[in-house]
C-alpha cells in the first residue's frame, strides 16, 4: 500500500570527522522516503528550488518514489550545515536558510488522495494537519514526527493534530517536554490521552522503545564499528518502520515489533555513510540479513 | 556452586526525590550478594566497623549469605551519603567516609579458598589481585568491576590484575577511558587484548550490552513506572549476572545470555525501594516473572 510522506528536502553541508561534504541532498522527507521505498510505494509531499538538479531528483526516482507532490519553486532549496563533533555525541547547527521552504503549503496531487499511510516528518503541526485534510478516505495509519521548536511555540496546534496520529515518534526529551512527565511509562499514557495510540521513542545508539497502549517493544542500536554521519538516522529508522507497515499492511502487535526492527536496520545503515548514500545502494538481502542480525543480538532462551 | 565476592560494606546516606533514609546498609558487595544470592551460595569478603550492629548482619545472614570473611574492625563502617537529581540523572555525593575500609586488606578464610566463581567489586586493582592469590584452584569465572579513579591512578596494576579476569563489568565512559577508544566495539578488542573473553557494558536505564568474542548481545533497561532509588542498581546487576552463572554452573552463550536478563531482572528491582529493601523481600517467582516480561518486551518474528 502506499505511503505518502509529507516533510523537508533540502541540501546539506555535512562535518563530521569521517569527512565533509559540502552540498548533498539531504532533508526529513528523502531520508524517509529513501529508507521507506525499501518496503513500500512511497509519494513524496515537499518543496525544493530552481538549484535542485536533476541528478538530485535521480537518486529519489531511481528507488521509484513518486515526484507528482514535489513543488518547485523559484528561489533556493532549504540548506542546513552542521559539525559533529569528536564523539559524534554533539552537533553544532553553522547555517540553517529556510529559502523556498519557508513558504511551504503542502498540496496534494489528485492522485496522492486515497493514500492509507501518512507520515508527517517535523513541520509546522498547522502544515501536518493540512495534509489530513486534503486526503479523502480516513488514513490507515498516522505516524507523526515533531520536536521542541513546535512544542514550546504551538502547543495547541501541536495538541489539535496530534488528536488525528495513531503513532508519534519522538525522542526523551520531547516525549518529556510534551507531557512534563519524566517518567516515560506516566509520559506514554498523557501521550495515549492526546490521540495516538503508540508512542515510539527514539533514542539514538540506545536504540529505540514502542510503548503501545497493550504492549511494550524495545530494540536495542546496532553496535556498529564505524559511523560516518549520523544525519537522518531518525528520519530512515521513521521510514523503515512506516514503510514495513505499509508493505505488511496490517497493523497488528507482530507488524508493529517488525517495524520497529526494520525501522532500527534501516537507521543503522543510514549512518554507515554520509547523507543518502548508503540508502540509495542497499540491497534486500542486506535488509533482512541485518534484520536477522538483530535478532541474534536480542533473543534468549529461559 | 559457590559464588565469592569482594567489595565495599558500607552504610549510605540516600536523598531522591520519594524520600531519605539517613542510615542503611549499602555498598557494593552487599547489594550484590543479596542479589546474587536468589540464584546460588555467596560468601562475602569485606570488611566493618563496630557501628555494624546485629540488625544489620542479619539483612545478609536471612539470605544465607556467608559471612566468615566479613572482617570487623575497631573503628566506623565505611560510610557514604548522597543525593539525587529530580530527574535522578545526577547524583551528588554529599559525604564518604572510608573509616574501616581505609586499611581494608581482604584475607580469605580457609573455607573460600576453593572458591570456583569470584568477582571482584570495584576496590583497588592491588586488593582484586590479592583475593584471586589466595584462592587455592583455577577459578572458573572471575568478573570485575572497576572506575575512572583506578583506571586514572593505578594503571598498570589495572592491566595487571585484568590479565586474571573473565569478565569486564562497566560503564560506557570506563569503557572509553579504560581503551582510549571511543567506538565500544572497536573498545572491546582492545579490552580482549588486556585479558577477558567478555566486555559487559552496564548503561543504566539504557540496560547492557555484552560484547563476547564470538556474539554480541543486548538487553534493554525495564521500563518501570517508578524509581525510588537508583543506589546499587549496578552492583545489584552485577550480583544476578554472576548469581545466574554461578548457579547454572555452566559458562556458555546461552547461559551468559540469560545472565544478562538476570543481572537486569535484578538491577530492575533494586531501583523500586530504598537501599537493599526490595532485594531482601524478591520471590523466586518475581523474578522469574520479570525474566519472562524482558522476554516478552525483546521478542519479535520476522
Amino acid at each position: 500500500m502506499s505511503l505518502l510522506v509529507v516533510g523537508s528536502v533540502a541540501f546539506d553541508g555535512i562535518e563530521t570527522p569521517h569527512g565533509k561534504v559540502d552540498r548533498t541532498l539531504g532533508g526529513a522527507a528523502s531520508y524517509f522516503a529513501l529508507a521507506a521505498s525499501h518496503f513500500s510505494p512511497v509519494r513524496l509531499v515537499g518543496i525544493v528550488g530552481d538549484d535542485f538538479a536533476p541528478h538530485d531528483e535521480a537518486l529519489l526516482r531511481r528507488r521509484r518514489i513518486d515526484l507528482a507532490g514535489l513543488e518547485r519553486a523559484a528561489g533556493k532549496t532549504f540548506f542546513w550545515a552542521g559539525r559533529y563533533s569528536q564523539n559524534m555525541n554533539e552537533r553544532t547547527t553553522l547555517v540553517t536558510e529556510l529559502n523556498v521552504f519557508a513558504e511551504f503549503r503542502p498540496s496534494l496531487p489528485q492522485s496522492y488522495c486515497d493514500s492509507a499511510h501518512i507520515f508527517l516528518a517535523n513541520i509546522d503541526p498547522t502544515l501536518q494537519r493540512s495534509v489530513l485534510n486534503q486526503v479523502r478516505c480516513k488514513p490507515k495509519v498516522v505516524g507523526l514526527d515533531t520536536m521542541n521548536y513546535w512544542i514550546e511555540r504551538t502547543p495547541a496546534e501541536l495538541r489539535e493534530t496530534l488528536k488525528h496520529a495513531h503513532i508519534l515518534m519522538i525522542n526523551d526529551d520531547e516525549t518529556r517536554q510534551l507531557t512534563g512527565e519524566h517518567n516515560l511509562m506516566r509520559a506514554a499514557r498523557h501521550v495515549f490521552k492526546m490521540g495516538p495510540h503508540t508512542l515510539v521513542i527514539k533514542r539514538g545508539e540506545h536504540g529505540a522503545l514502542m510503548v503501545h497502549n497493550k504492549f511494550l517493544f524495545s530494540v536495542p542500536g546496532f553496535p556498529l564499528e564505524e559511523v560516518h554521519d549520523p544525519t537522518g538516522a531518525g528520519d530512515s529508522f521513521a521510514g523503515g518502520f512506516m514503510g514495513y507497515l505499509a508493505g505488511a499492511g496490517k497493523l497488528n502487535e507482530r507488524t508493529l515489533r517488525n517495524a520497529m526492527v526494520y525501522g532500527s536496520v534501516l537507521g543503522s545503515f543510514a549512518v554507515e555513510k554520509f547523507g543518502v548514500d548508503r540508502l540509495t545502494t542497499l540491497t534486500r538481502r542486506e535488509i533482512h540479513a541485518r534484520a536477522h542480525q538483530f535478532s541474534k543480538l536480542t533473543s534468549f532462551t529461559l
